[in-house]
């Protein structure tokens, strides 16, 4: 094999982008969102990137698996979570610490090295197909498609972040009710061609959130509509919804925690339900899908360990009839194009994939990614199709250096203290 | 992407391969078996090479999907399958029918259509590696082990064909009995350095082959040993043989037929079955997962899809804590070696697979792949890192042709009743 295939460096660069304030059930996005930019270079000369999370938590394992991955071959995908599951891990830092950013339940070590893995993968992943001139589908087993559809990720919001606070700007103004609701879907549809809808719940009371969905399906009849309110509902709640938008949902994600909890609500509803929250390990996969706790399952590359990692999960769920699409965190054109890969290879993936890449922007590319009619086009340069741009990078890299440590681990509660000091997550079920 | 991935030409070449007398409950393996080999040519001057079963039905399927491919790139591996699915497969001539060679139950078209690809799908990456300089195994993900093990696949046997056929010879004499099978494996652990054993079963009474096994433990202390009688016995003698082999088998293989059997057996001894009856295609996953009917899948690239599927099969028995392991039917080196790529990427494969490749005197490489202390070495060389030989590839394509179509598709039991006119593949259960 190529010597010119080895990773000669591998550079990791936190940094913090621009975030709007975007509510959930936990609280707002802050200003801004820490995240990793993991560039792969190669004795051939070329460098790959990925991108994950960047909290703190995430840099003290990116180090050392950075450390060992050095030498090994950009091909060395399978070897990568070999190595990364070798990584110390701080359990009493890390086990059982609620993930109060990401919404993805309690942390544990494993869904840290996984995540942390994925930035590294992709990263190898790019470098390999620039070194061979292939793209990234190619090296999953080449594209069924030639576009990936995403869907408009609908946010209750502010017009901007709590006075006082330095942040971004943008022009996209508030959606707290209904009507503001379906403006944001109109400028979404108006600006990338979105035709499916996912509104982020879990914010207000169910009714009004129920009346929003209502009001979208009014203003967009037939188009596909998802509301998620990152099991905020009891069960009782969640059934009651189903109920009442039976018919209206494509699907409904996470009403509620635990496969208990989601088996109960699709036995009684029939309303197929989605996760990213019931399942984001392997060891969550057979009492969920045994159980018929999931119809669709959100993929997300950063939870599971990468690409590779996301078609063998799409190949559990084909085999187990349940439905796939794909979960999305705050993140930057890297991750996009990544998603947009693997997606392309995945076969029956007949739901749109969430993206919140619309909310940011800024982003450390060249040339940002384009939606078109909803659809990111598959690329076919090699690699991933995306340059980075290294001033972006780091004008993003010193507002991380310059930062005191308050924004350095994303905590949506923290952000929403600054304009409710007397904000604590709410307890769940929340209603 | 580069044109000289493009698929110019594909060569289906059907052969017969001398096969030694080995007997199994259907009958024995005739004197010549066909495999097919696939031949991928690509723009850039590159050859890739596949090999899959070689019957009448799968050369029909062969053709069409030949002609489909034609013009995609050898990157193309995701397409294949699509490209699969969409020849016409003469239900009329296929469904229903008993698969009398490989015991792979009824035959279906979508099994069909699945071994058929996997022999393209081998072709087209041994093809990529060597445009790209890779092996195989990088084309997965990379290797996570040097050397994959394999198991010594015992047979009973007869010293030569019946009289009068026409067949090639070979030294390993009959056996028939327990001490003919322990010499067998001694022959082997000589031969090859096998450190563990497989005994074909469901030929004799159950209390024979529970003897030879103990002969084996006798004779090997401490070696993993299998049984495999292809779901001769009932459930009540599956339990019986399991209970007097418990402690002294690594593994079970498909005693009983059918996921109810299987996991009554399984629940009532404790002692893990493995199989690749039970469960050869996706359907029948979910049931047999869920009900224990199955603790190790033998895999087998041919029977679900090629190299990509195998992988991906590997994930969903990780996802189940089922074990893997590989199955082997009568094969060429080509197949060997892509078995080998694919089994040294899979994380967590803890049996040795099984491989009739030593039984095969004839082979249509250069050079015969090497057992080394019962391992075969993961070539690091680009594609497979096997060559074709094209004299001998033509000698065993000019015994096809000279065949007068008796042996065209393999048949078991015709080739026992040249022995025993009055035999009749026995009704299930046979004991």
């Amino acid at each position: 094999m190529s010597r010119d295939l080895a990773i000669t460096a591998i550079r990791l660069t936190p940094i913090l982008v621009a975030d709007p304030p975007l509510l959930n059930t936990q609280g707002v996005h802050q200003p801004y969102t820490p995240r990793l930019i993991v560039e792969v270079d190669t004795a051939g000369g070329v460098t790959g990137v990925g991108e994950t999370y960047g909290d703190t938590t995430y840099l003290e394992l990116a180090r050392p698996l950075a450390d060992r991955l050095t030498g090994h071959r950009v091909t060395d995908v399978n070897a990568l979570h070999v190595l990364a599951d070798a990584v110390a891990v701080d359990a009493a830092r890390v086990d059982g610490r609620a993930d109060v950013g990401g919404l993805r339940g309690v942390q544990t070590a494993e869904k840290l090295r996984l995540s942390v893995a994925s930035g590294f993968e992709v990263a190898c992943l790019d470098a390999l197909g620039k070194s061979l001139g292939l793209p990234v589908h190619a090296l999953l087993g080449g594209k069924v498609r030639d576009a990936v559809e995403y869907s408009a990720y609908l946010f209750y919001r502010w017009a901007g972040h709590p006075d006082g606070v330095v942040a971004e700007k943008d022009d996209w103004g508030a959606a707290l009710d209904p009507a503001g609701v379906v403006a944001q879907a109109r400028a979404f549809t108006e600006r990338h061609g979105f035709t499916s809808f996912k509104l982020k719940g879990g914010v207000f009371p169910p009714d009004e959130e129920i009346a929003a969905v209502r009001a979208l399906a009014d203003a967009f009849p037939g188009h596909p509509l998802r509301l998620d309110p990152n099991g905020a509902w009891s069960v009782e709640t969640s059934i009651r919804v189903a109920r009442e938008l039976a018919g209206v949902l494509e699907y409904l994600e996470d009403p509620a925690l635990g496969t208990d909890a989601m088996a109960e609500v699709a036995a009684r509803t029939g309303v197929p339900l989605a996760t990213n929250m019931c399942v984001t390990t392997a060891a969550e996969i057979r009492e969920a899908f045994t159980r018929g706790a999931v119809q669709v399952l959100l993929s997300d590359h950063h939870y599971w360990g990468g690409l590779r990692n996301t078609a063998h999960l799409a190949a559990v769920c084909r085999a187990f009839g349940v439905g796939v699409s794909m979960h999305s965190n705050t993140h930057l054109g890297i991750s996009l194009a990544a998603m947009t890969h693997v997606a392309a290879t995945v076969p029956g993936l007949r739901h749109a994939c969430d993206t919140h890449y619309p909310w940011q922007s800024e982003d450390v590319l060249t040339e940002r990614l384009a939606f078109d009619g909803g659809r990111i086009a598959v690329s076919d340069a090699p690699g991933l199709g995306v340059t980075l741009d290294r001033d972006r990078l780091d004008a993003l890299h010193r507002r991380w250096l310059d930062d005191d440590g308050t924004l350095r681990d994303r905590d949506d509660a923290a952000a929403m203290r600054v304009a409710d000091p007397s904000w604590v997550p709410p307890a769940v079920p929340r209603w």
